[in-house]
């Protein structure tokens, strides 16, 4: 980690001939995480979020600017700490920024810079044709899981989480529930799936950011084409249906709308294999521009749910 | 002025082998700018401040990305155009952005990216060596009256200045009084000057934003050298010191410490010509890492004041 780009008007990135992808993300203190969470923990959060853009492009991370506009008294260091570790962490450089003060709840804004690795290409959304088989990077809906026990009092400092004594219970499932915590948290960039799709030939992909439903119509609407998902094919995380039963929540809606899981939601042309163990085919791209989930009494619309739409009454 | 680089998960920049240089920065509602600014003047202000850094590391001005944190009901559409506004004037292709609520007030960050011209090289603070002379790009204090002046009550609307009827009076202060207003509001970078100077030999440059004498001092640390400046040479806009007076301020703290003026500070090596017409040398580069004001009455230390150390009570 250096920061030897800092002290000028500017940051000057090193002479290359590389492409660059550029990404940029915000984070609101009470909208985008809790006021209770720890600035580390934010700070961390809010690189990982950003990156898994880059992730999503097939990109190599290589620089970060960041501004955060903050009330008085805010740990602004502990914040910085977390941005510093998360870039530490993928092998960033934080080459800039600026800090100001504001009668707001904390902003933060993190600007991201990734290259295309030698022999790929980038991933856009507009890439899918029909016939094209539709796939997961891996599970969906644990994180709407964790931000649920946050919500129902869960609290974390670093990697230890704590449930609320009514939701601590067999050991097994506290476990699962304590996962999902973290992975809301500090959810992991699928960098190496990214570059893997790189290589391939034609490959349509987005991360799973506002929820599969929402980001699936856009990576449809980008292409011009339709999709059908097989909700029996859905990666489901062990243990989501028993604590969304616990929770008296749905856990269908968690792993169609939830969003923030931040895995890749791709299509590759027909007959193409597996390009990771953790990758599970869960549909196809189809002709119709109509998204459809097949279920066993049936196909009915899937509507482009977020995580937003959930968080509304009676969502 | 394309957004063609919108849509997907990132912005792609075409393929070239040019030098990049990046900068941010980030503009907070009711402390960068009044509230009851146009949400289209704040964001062509924007644009032009961030821009600036640009000009001071002898950027040629190309891509920006933008984010916005907005309470309910802002008029987030005129502050887009805003920022489309300023980046159409001057070339810049506006690459990526995200929005989002907050319950503060409204931040907007911008960061902008610029290549190296052929034949330039960066302008850095650390490049000063004693026996420099001083310059400035420009005129210094005037952002300061157009800040007192909207303090006192005057408005904007586009080009259009209203004094209010207490400070409107003879034609030709009225008419500095209100120029003084439109430069606070929309500065104009200095890219002519910063890329003549980047095809100097040895320059040190930065812009002045936070104040003459404190962005001295940033340019005197930077480089390990002192510096004396002359009070008699300092670029002093016409009717400056006839306001300060009506307004029971010191123009001479305007011009040391009022900041936001965007002209440049640079040093070149002695005997080195005039860059531009609008340049005026104010001083010189020492070895005392002393910064010091050479009056008629004798020299003093130049103190590292900027405007937010001006609005402070008895500053």
């Amino acid at each position: 980690m250096g920061r030897d780009h800092l002290g000028d008007d500017a940051a000057f990135l090193p002479s290359s001939s590389d492409d660059w992808a550029i990404s940029v993300d915000q984070q609101i203190e009470g909208a985008h995480y809790p006021s209770e969470l720890d600035p580390r923990a934010a700070g961390r959060r809010l690189v990982a979020v950003c990156l898994s853009d880059l992730a999503a492009c097939g990109a190599q991370p290589v620089y970060a600017t960041l501004t955060v506009a903050l009330p008085a008294h805010f740990p602004a260091r502990r914040l910085l700490e977390g941005v510093l570790d998360g870039c530490d962490r993928h092998g960033v450089t934080l080459a800039g920024g600026d800090t100001a003060s504001t009668r707001g709840p904390a902003v933060s804004t993190l600007t991201v810079f990734g290259r295309r690795p030698g022999g790929g290409h980038w991933l856009r959304r507009s890439a899918a044709r029909p016939g094209d088989t539709l796939w997961l990077g891996g599970t969906v809906g644990e994180s709407a899981l964790g931000r649920a026990l946050l919500a129902a009092g869960a609290t974390a400092s670093g990697r230890r989480v704590h449930l609320p004594a009514g939701l601590a219970g067999s050991g097994r499932l506290e476990r699962l529930g304590k996962r999902a915590v973290r992975r809301h948290l500090l959810p992991t960039p699928q960098f190496e799936l990214g570059r893997a799709l790189g290589r391939r030939r034609r490959v349509a992909a987005l991360d799973v950011s506002d929820g599969l439903a929402l980001d699936l119509h856009r990576l449809c609407a980008a292409s011009g084409v339709g999709a059908q998902v097989e909700a029996a094919d859905l990666p489901e995380p062990e243990g989501l249906s028993a604590w969304a039963e616990r929770l008296g929540q749905d856990h269908q809606n968690w792993m169609l709308g939830g969003g923030e899981d931040y895995v890749l939601l791709f299509t590759l042309p027909p007959s193409s294999r597996r390009p990771t163990p953790d990758c599970r085919r869960i549909g196809a791209i189809t002709t119709s521009e109509e998204v459809k989930l097949l279920t066993s009494t049936g196909a009915r619309a899937l509507e482009p749910i977020g995580w937003d739409h959930l968080a509304e009454p009676g969502g």
